[in-house]
């Protein structure tokens, strides 16, 4: 995984699978979004997750998987959103997931 | 800042301000947080940002601020909760919110 956060940009995504506890879905999950981070062109960051079981009034830990991603300029996501690997992975896979949330922040200066 | 997003604990949180247009408010907020970031033994990462302002129906663009910090352990992120730097920010700050919503996540391996 690339460790480095770009602060430029952060695009941050929730997915609810439909079948949460079935192997077979989170696996085809898993293998059909790893291949497309490991060939797109243009995410940094790559940190792929699932809730942390952290049990506090303010946590959402509905969703089954986490993806936070960082890109150098704001052009480099939506070139991203673009690519053909991308496309790919949400024809492949958009049938496994009932719900997606995005966030996407661009980093702030110091005051 | 620290650009390593640390792979096995991630804390993403999302604020809603109460007067997200009012200048004094966002600064306040900013340098409290910035101040408690500054000092906190276990937050890495650290990336502060805004809406990016990416137009899709997928897209929640409503929030105030982000913030994404990585953690080497679910035991630091634990610890940060509890450090003085951060309840001393939350008590300086929560007037300034209406609203967190926070997703926290462990990485995954590879499958």
């Amino acid at each position: 995984m690339d460790k480095k956060l770009d602060p430029s940009f952060t695009h941050v995504v929730y997915f609810w699978l439909n079948n949460p506890d079935k192997v077979e879905d989170r696996t085809a999950f898993e293998q059909s979004l790893r291949k497309f981070l490991s060939v797109s062109k243009y995410a940094k960051t790559k940190f792929i997750g699932v809730p942390a079981g952290t049990p506090r009034g303010v946590v959402d830990g509905s969703f089954t998987y986490s993806l936070i991603l960082s890109f150098s300029s704001k052009e480099e996501q939506d070139l991203y959103q673009k690519e053909d690997a991308h496309l790919k992975f949400i024809e492949e896979s958009e049938h496994l997931w009932k719900k997606v949330v995005v966030y996407d922040s661009v980093g702030i200066k110091k005051t």
